[in-house]
């Protein structure tokens, strides 16, 4: 059973063209020379169609720090939004950032465990821009970066994972060491230092060189499935042993979600945990998708956007309570 | 607006007979004349009809219980379950309680602020009574009683009242001087020592000779509309100026009440009282007598009742929070 363990699998390459600086970025010429013939050479492989072009200086700050919030564009980007750009598949489940750290970010997000579909999603662009235009390559060293930590095979797979009944359990030092030892890495992805807002966590490799493509993926997607067996047992646990606490707990979240009137953001990600194990235990009759849409929909960017004002303080949980009703008597029950 | 502050008012009476010893509660057979007396003078003045005799010591402890849960009876009586009794009206609103400290307590409960109904209840039955049998009386003292501090008018004329707002806002330092320079008492009416859960309090009169019926009626009535305009001031003010923290605090209630799996009794309290103020403040779609009803049908013994099972511990935490649902449900939106 490990459904409604991860939450969704994303790969990611770094590439630079040969022929520009890898500073790109801070050089608006070569930076708008990276655009264009990334633009380019996608419609000459009969791909263009399928992406919208984003500058990020025609857009407001509030829509791109959204987009950051739905992880379709990295935080870094947002650095340099003079020159940075994004294509974005309409599905939005393939996206190019351009004039980030390298001059290409080709990422692909796949729901649930499948970094091997997101790993050909991105393979199929690199492809086509391959016979477009060269990149930087070293026959030893593998592609070429502007950071050493990504060079070789340019890649990060990374998988999101939603682990309360192991962070309930205290369990979450062993996993980091579990991880450590494979060469992988293990973070929380809301919250600041070592908290896990949501019980929420990325694992993903730490080294691009000096193992395959196919390798990392396979490393990535065995750790996965490894704590995927580790939470489903402790899950498995609680439902057998102490199923109407569980409920409890499921279920006074459900109904503060539901019905409070102010929600502060952390507060939300301890109730928004709780649900999103109901709803994976069937506790619930709550779509995973809805619940993984409610993490994004109720970030800051999101609700100003939403809103179409500039919210502040208790104004931002004033409408993420209203928008969170709103959501989920949309789409739950 | 002194709309729903004061759940109930209620009066009771301590009458002896003449000829009976005081402590006929430990002595069966004066006890069993009290019980016998007391009937026939019902049934002579034609009253008995509307009433039921229960003796306690026929009834399972757990129903004893829950009848003093329901302030029917009180806590006292139960401590002499083998000769008390009691005649219950039935429309619940009158109760005459038999081998307590005295011979008779005769009791009425009228919902909100109606000391003057409650009293005239009770009188009826004491006139009734004190043309078939002549009770313990002295000219200068007034009515006798086992306890010298019930003697004179033998009444005591209280209000249940429900104060969240000058609980919280810290005032109730100053409601219990205000309370006692009148000569009159507050007291929590749930949980221990100086806790009032639930934020429910009881004022009564401390004093019972000296003064007449009314003079102690009126002298209450008075603290207790006091204490209503205090009150409503504080609510009218957060009303305007934080309505959507209150709305919060109302709503966040109603969801744990409603969605909860485990409702310890403490627990409860804190929840009923912020969905009561909700409803007395046209928050929540919650009739005022259904929160008054759910005070008493989840405490232990009437849990006990309805689920015919010894209940302890989490059990009764299950039960509760069922039960709660299920009368919400039935009654409430």
């Amino acid at each position: 059973m490990r459904h409604g363990i991860v939450l969704s699998s994303r790969v990611r390459l770094a590439r630079n063209y040969e022929d520009i600086p890898f500073d790109a970025a801070q050089r608006p010429e070569y930076a708008a020379m990276c655009v264009n013939r990334t633009t380019t050479a996608l419609k000459s492989a009969k791909l263009g169609e399928g992406f919208d072009l984003l500058r990020l200086r025609e857009m407001s700050e509030v829509s791109r720090t959204a987009m950051a919030e739905s992880r379709l564009i990295s935080r870094d980007l947002l650095r340099t939004p003079d020159t940075a750009a994004v294509l974005i598949r309409v599905d939005d489940a393939l996206t190019i950032m351009m004039n980030e750290d390298d001059h290409l970010r080709i990422q692909a997000i796949r729901p649930e465990l499948d970094l091997t579909g997101a790993a050909q999603a991105c393979f199929q662009v690199d492809d086509a821009l391959s016979r477009q235009a060269v990149f930087a390559f070293d026959e030893q060293l593998g592609y070429l970066t502007a950071c050493p930590t990504n060079t070789g095979t340019g890649m990060r797979a990374s998988l999101l994972m939603h682990l309360p009944m192991l962070t309930r359990g205290k369990q979450m030092g062993d996993v980091g060491q579990l991880v450590a030892k494979v060469g992988l890495n293990i973070r929380g992805v809301y919250g600041e230092g070592s908290e896990a807002l949501g019980n929420i966590y990325q694992i993903s490799n730490q080294v691009t060189l000096g193992r395959t493509e196919q390798e990392l993926i396979s490393a990535v997607t065995a750790v996965g499935v490894q704590l995927c067996d580790m939470e489903t047992a402790l899950r498995d646990k609680a439902m057998k042993d102490g199923r109407v606490a569980l409920e409890d707990v499921v279920f006074r979240a459900w109904g503060t979600l539901l019905h409070a009137r102010l929600m502060p953001l952390n507060e939300f990600y301890q109730h928004w945990s709780n649900i999103r194990l109901g709803a994976a235990l069937g506790l619930l009759k709550l779509p995973l998708t809805l619940a993984d849409a409610l993490l994004d929909q109720v970030q800051d960017a999101h609700l100003r956007v939403y809103a179409d004002e500039p919210l502040e303080g208790v104004q931002l949980d004033e409408c993420r309570a209203t928008r969170i009703r709103e959501l989920i008597r949309l789409g739950g029950e």
